[in-house]
């Protein structure tokens, strides 16, 4: 039986459709990854809302001479450099599951790509799970023990929401995670089936 | 050909020995699968060794009435409360992983074990995580900020260790958890090759 068979690992279209098994690539399995992928770009696109929004949040947390300010906090440069990566690598991201939506094949090799993604989605979620929390505690501790969040109530409320914004960022790539270990676990068993 | 059936899902043994491939239940493989299961035994003893050792450096952490305590920050309870739940969790693993060892079975059934593992494995590495850096940076800012560090090093010196020990049981679960994650794709595969 003749399929149309997908670009894989970014190889052009041969001439000669190969012989495939009815069960891979039917019409009905290329839409359920079509709808998956789909929901892996929606997840990516709000993981990097979230993350921008928390890097620009702390980056404007300054209220000018005399004021506190994000740079003077070790915990809160942390948020915005963890912040700022992962909106960049959720940017490159974004537009690798878009094309990979719309061409139905991925940038890069296929085995590169599910590892890279899987792998990269898991270091900066632990990336920004640490910056938030490492800020929730400074935060605290300016609200409790010093006259910080009282004379600059505005400085702290914004901190409060960029790290709550992190969190957001955190808990969408923490789903995309999930998303893309199902995928390296879907690759494993059928590039394995592919050999047999 | 008939080879020894390792003990699978807590199975009785049966008189009437199953034929299998000797692909997948070589005597190979089978040292092999306990290499690899001591391998992940080490790793939770270590983790355990190290979580716990955290939790009683918090614990013990306390210098008499006028001097801080641990109980007195919410980073440091935080602390306490993650490696004391991860010792707890560990001891358990560690007892599961010594009767796989040792037996050849898992005390679960297989497909139970495999994703109970891994999934604790990551939550609680998140948790360890996010716990050493909310009192990191606490102790970073009782260091800078006020007169706690000059006044009571001892008990900054021993924060400091508490949190030290609770980074390296996070580093070890996080090893186990790609161990486990792995464990997880071998099943998958197996599983479903159990069914062709």
């Amino acid at each position: 039986m003749f399929s149309p068979q997908p670009l894989r690992n970014g190889e052009t279209p041969s001439p000669h459709p190969r012989i495939s098994a009815p069960h891979f690539h039917s019409t009905l399995s290329a839409q359920k990854l079509r709808r998956f992928n789909s929901l892996i770009l929606l997840l990516r696109l709000l993981a990097f809302c979230f993350s921008l929004s928390s890097s620009i949040f702390t980056l404007t947390n300054s209220g000018g001479p005399g004021s506190p300010s994000w740079r003077d906090f070790d915990a809160f440069r942390y948020v915005f450099a963890a912040n700022a990566i992962v909106a960049v690598y959720s940017l490159l991201e974004v537009t690798a599951s878009a094309w990979e939506v719309l061409k139905s094949a991925t940038i890069f090799p296929e085995v590169l790509q599910v590892w890279f993604d899987f792998g990269h989605d898991q270091i900066f979620a632990y990336l920004l799970l640490s910056a938030g929390s490492a800020a929730t505690a400074l935060a605290q501790t300016l609200r409790e023990g010093g006259d910080t969040c009282g004379s600059y109530s505005a400085f702290c409320l914004q901190s409060d929401i960029a790290i709550a914004l992190g969190f957001l960022g955190f808990l969408f790539l923490g789903f995309t995670s999930l998303l893309s270990g199902y995928r390296v676990v879907c690759f494993v068993i059928n590039g394995s089936r592919f050999h047999l």
